[in-house]
C-alpha cells in the first residue's frame, strides 16, 4: 500500500483524513481484500512520518464506519463489508456566490400576482396575433425535406451559410456592408450579448452600461461576474461626459448600448451623438455593443445609421435578432464583427454550446429570401403605428400633470416619468388590481433604486387595450391623491 | 455649461481630456452652437479650481480637431462643424486573457488536412444515415399545427412542461425516479454542463475532471475562467485516491464526471466504484456532475444504475442529451436537480439566453411519446452492436503487439492504447494519408501533453468502412518500423 500525503495547510484536508480515504480506496479497488490486517499504528506512522494519534484516528473512523475492525492484540483488519457508503447527510449545496448574487435579483423582479385579465402594458413580447405562424411552418417543413438528415448535423459554430447569406443582404438595407463570413449566428441575440461581452471581460472586470438600461443585461452580467459601471441616459442618448469618463477607467473593458429604439426609453440618439460616442470610445480605446434588436421596427421619423455604419475603425460589435420583429421562438440571433473577433467568436460558441439548430436557422433564411419577412414587417409596421398613436394620444388623455413621456419612432415601449415623489414599484399593486401591467423603473437601474418612471409597452395589447390600459393607470395615478392632478399641460421628453 | 471632474489618480483620465470630452458633449447635445463663446480660458481655470495650463490644453485639443477656432484678442469659438470624427485609427481589439487561452487551446485541434474520403473514425457524431429524420419532420409540423402561433413565444427557462414530462417518464426506465420540475430544459447537453459547472463554480475558482475527458469541456472550463485538477482514469473510473484528495482541496468546488460509456475511453464503472465514488463526494462537501450523455445508447452488458440513482443526499447533478441517440440538431438537453439547485438553474438559464425554441421541444416530446424514439433507440442498438463488433475484431486482427484497447458495452468509443513510446498525434498525419481518421489522445488531457492513445469511433462508419478504417490503421503503425511487430497476444484493458 503506497501513501501520497498532501501535509501543505489547505491542501488535502486533514492528514489522517486522507490515510483512512486512502485504505477506502485500496478497499473499493479490491487491493485490500476482506479479513486482510492493516498495517500497525506504530509502523505506519513510522513509514509516513506522522503522529501515531494521526493514524489512530484514522483507523478510528474507518472503524466507526464498518469499514474495519480493531481486535485488542490482533490488529485492525477489514471487515469485508466492502466500502459501506456512510449514512448519507442531506446535502446542502453551496452555490457560487455569483449564483447567489444572481438569486437575489432574480427575487426582486417585480410580482405581478394575480393578473389575469389585466392589459399587458409591461411585457416587450410581440403579440403572436401577428406573427407568421404558418409561413414558419411550411418554410421549416420545406427546408427539413430539402435538407434531409443533414440538417439535424451539428452545424459548427458560425451557424448555416444561407442564413448569415439571408442577413448580410437584409443589412444593408440599414447601411450595413458585411460578408456572410463577419457573422456569428447565436441562439437569440441574448446569448449575442453574453458572447460579445465575454470577448472583451473576463469575471471581475467592469463593463460600461446605461442606466436605465435592458434589464436581463444585468443579470448576464451578474451571472458573468461582471461589475457594471451605469452611464446615465439623457433624453438624446447617454452622457457623453459621463461616458467619457467611465471607458477612461482602466477597469471598464466595454460600452453595451441600445441606440435605436433604446429598451426602456424608446429613445434614438442623433448621428451627431452616435458620431461623439464612437470618438469617446475611439479615444480610450474600448469596444462598443450596440445592441440593434428592433432596427427593423422604424414607424416613422428620419433613418439614423447604426452605429455599425458610422464606425471607421472596427471599434462596433453589432447585435441583430428576429425576437421582436418576428418571434421570438426563431431563437435566432447574429454577432456581427471583423477579423480576429470573428475567430474568438467561434471559439467561444463552440465552448459554449457547439452549435445552433440548423432548421431554425434555415427556415428563418426562406422567410427572408422570399421576402415573406419583408412583408411581415411592412404589416407589422403598420399595425405598430396606430398602436403607438394610440397610446400617445392616451397617455395625453389620461396622465396627471408633471408627467412626462417618450416619443418612439419605432420599436414597442414608452419610457413615462411620474412626478417628483412618485415610486412606480410601489404603485404596481395598484395598477395591477385596476386591470394594467407596466414595467416599474427600478428594475432597468443597475443597483434596483427606486424609480419614479415606467416603461410602458403597445407589444402585447392592440389599440382599443392600450386605450384602456393607459386609461386604468390614469384612474389609479389620479386615485393616489391631490398630489396628482388631472394635467392639463405638460412636457415631452 | 457644468463640469463633473474626477481629480482622483487613475480615474477618468486627465483633467483637460475630461474637460474638452465635455465640452464636446454640450455640443453634440446641442446645448453649445456654432459661434457661441467658450468661457476665457481665465475665467474657466478659476470656476474649476485648476491651473490655467490645463483649460489652455483641453481648447488646444479641440482646436486642433476643428472643434472649436481661437481668435487672438477675441476668444475662442465653437466653429459649427458639429463634432466630426477624429481620424479613425484601426481598433486593436484587445481580447479577454480568458479568450486569449481560449484560442490557445482552440488553435491545439488537430488538423485533418485534406481528409476527403477518409474513414471517420474520429468523430462522435451520430451517423446521419439512422436519423429518423422524416419522423421528426413531421412531429415539428403537427406540433407547429396544433401549437399554433403560442409555441413560437418564450418558452421560459424551464422548457416545455410537456417535454419535460416525456423525460421524466423515459428516464423511469434508468430507475430516475424525477419530477418534471426537477427538470430543467437546455441547449444541448453542452449548455447543460456548463450550466451545472456554474452553479457552484466561480471564475478563478477549480472543478476537478477526470483525465482523460470530454475535449470540450476542457474549452468550456477554459471560456468560463475555471481551472481544471485532472484525476486519473483507470480501468474503472477515476482513481479514488486522488479523487478524494482533489476534492478535499478548498478551491475544487466539484467532480464531472462521465460514468457510463465514458468519453474518450468507453468504459462504465462499477457498482462499488459508484458508491465510492458517492461517499467520496459526501465526505468532501462536493457536489458531482453526472454526464450520461449516452446512457440510452446501451448495447450488452449488466446495467449498472447512474449516480443519480444511487444519490440519497441530493449530490448528483444529471446531464442528458438526445445528440448521441437521436441527432445533435435537435439541440435539446436536461439538468436534472434538487431543491434549490433548480431555482439556481433557472435564474442562470433566463440569464444566459431566456429560453429555448419550444418546436424542437415539441417534435421531440411527440417522438419520445409515440414510442418512434424507443423504436429509433432499438434500431440503432443493433447497428451499434455490429459496428463495435466489427471495430473489436479488426483491432484484435490488425493492431500491433503492445496495443491495448478497452471494450464498451454501449456508446460510440474505443479507447486504444499503443506501445510504449509512440505519440498518436505525431502519427495522424500519415493516417490521414493512408485514409484514417482517429481523436489523438493528447487533446483530452488537461494540459494536452502528448498521449500514446487515441480515440476510435463506430459513429460515423458504417461496419465496412469500420473494417477498413482499422485495417488502414494497423498498416500505418506496422509500416512505422520493427519496432512494432504484428502483434499475436495483448492485454484487453
Amino acid at each position: 500500500m503506497e501513501f501520497a500525503l498532501e501535509r501543505e495547510a489547505g491542501q488535502g484536508g486533514p492528514v489522517y483524513r486522507q490515510i483512512a480515504a486512502q485504505i477506502r480506496a485500496e478497499i473499493a479497488a479490491d487491493r485490500l481484500g476482506a479479513g486482510e490486517r492493516l498495517p500497525p499504528i506504530r509502523e505506519l506512522a513510522r513509514r509516513l512520518g506522522v503522529n501515531r494519534d494521526t493514524v489512530a484516528l484514522a483507523y478510528e473512523e474507518l472503524s466507526r464506519a464498518g469499514v474495519v475492525e480493531s481486535s485488542v492484540g490482533r490488529g485492525t483488519f477489514v471487515t469485508g463489508e466492502g466500502v459501506p457508503a456512510e449514512p448519507a447527510p442531506p446535502f446542502e449545496a453551496r452555490l457560487s456566490p455569483l449564483i447567489e448574487r444572481l438569486l437575489d435579483l432574480e427575487r426582486a423582479r417585480p410580482r405581478f400576482g394575480s393578473a389575469e385579465g389585466a392589459v399587458p402594458l409591461h411585457s416587450l413580447i410581440p403579440d403572436p396575433r401577428l406573427y407568421p405562424a404558418d409561413a414558419f411552418r411550411k418554410a421549416l417543413g420545406r427546408a427539413l425535406l430539402e435538407g434531409g438528415p443533414e440538417l439535424l448535423l451539428y452545424g459548427g459554430p458560425q451557424g448555416l451559410p444561407r442564413m448569415r447569406e439571408a442577413l448580410a443582404t437584409h443589412l444593408v438595407e440599414h447601411g450595413l456592408a458585411l460578408d456572410a463570413s463577419e457573422l456569428v449566428l447565436c441562439h437569440g441575440a441574448s446569448q449575442g450579448i453574453a458572447l460579445a461581452v465575454r470577448l472583451f471581460a473576463a469575471p471581475g472586470e467592469c463593463v460600461a452600461l446605461e442606466e436605465p438600461t435592458y434589464n436581463n443585461v444585468l443579470h448576464t452580467m451578474r451571472g458573468l461576474g461582471l461589475e457594471t459601471a451605469p452611464v446615465p441616459m439623457r433624453e438624446n442618448g447617454v452622457d457623453l461626459a459621463v461616458l467619457e469618463r467611465t471607458l477612461s477607467r482602466p477597469e471598464v473593458k466595454l460600452l453595451y448600448t441600445i441606440p435605436t429604439f433604446h429598451n426602456p426609453m424608446g429613445t434614438t440618439t442623433s448621428l451627431a451623438h452616435r458620431r461623439e460616442l464612437l470618438a469617446i470610445a475611439g479615444r480610450c480605446g474600448k469596444p462598443v455593443i450596440e445592441d440593434a434588436y428592433e432596427l427593423d421596427l422604424r414607424i416613422d421619423g428620419k433613418v439614423v445609421p447604426p452605429l455599425a455604419v458610422l464606425d471607421r475603425s472596427g471599434l462596433v460589435v453589432h447585435l441583430s435578432s428576429f425576437s421582436k420583429s418576428l418571434f421570438p421562438g426563431v431563437r435566432v440571433g447574429a454577432v456581427a464583427a471583423r477579423g480576429r473577433l470573428v475567430e474568438a467568436l467561434l471559439a467561444l460558441k463552440q465552448a459554449t454550446d457547439l452549435s445552433d439548430a440548423m432548421p431554425l436557422q434555415a427556415a428563418l433564411a426562406d422567410l427572408i429570401t422570399s421576402g415573406a419577412y419583408a412583408r411581415h414587417l411592412t404589416r407589422l409596421r403598420r399595425v405598430l403605428r396606430g398602436r403607438r398613436d394610440a397610446m400617445l394620444e392616451a397617455l395625453e388623455e389620461h396622465l396627471p400633470e408633471g408627467s412626462r413621456w417618450t416619443r418612439p419612432e419605432g420599436g414597442y415601449q414608452v419610457w413615462v416619468e411620474l412626478p417628483e415623489g412618485s415610486d412606480t414599484h410601489e404603485l404596481l399593486p395598484d395598477a395591477v388590481a385596476a386591470g394594467v401591467l407596466f414595467a416599474p423603473g427600478y428594475q432597468f437601474n443597475h443597483d434596483g433604486r427606486a424609480s419614479r418612471c415606467l416603461r410602458l409597452t403597445f407589444a402585447m395589447a392592440d389599440e382599443a387595450e392600450v386605450r384602456r390600459g393607459v386609461a386604468t393607470l390614469g384612474g389609479v395615478l389620479r386615485g393616489r391623491g391631490a398630489a396628482m392632478p388631472h394635467r392639463t399641460d405638460r412636457v415631452s421628453i
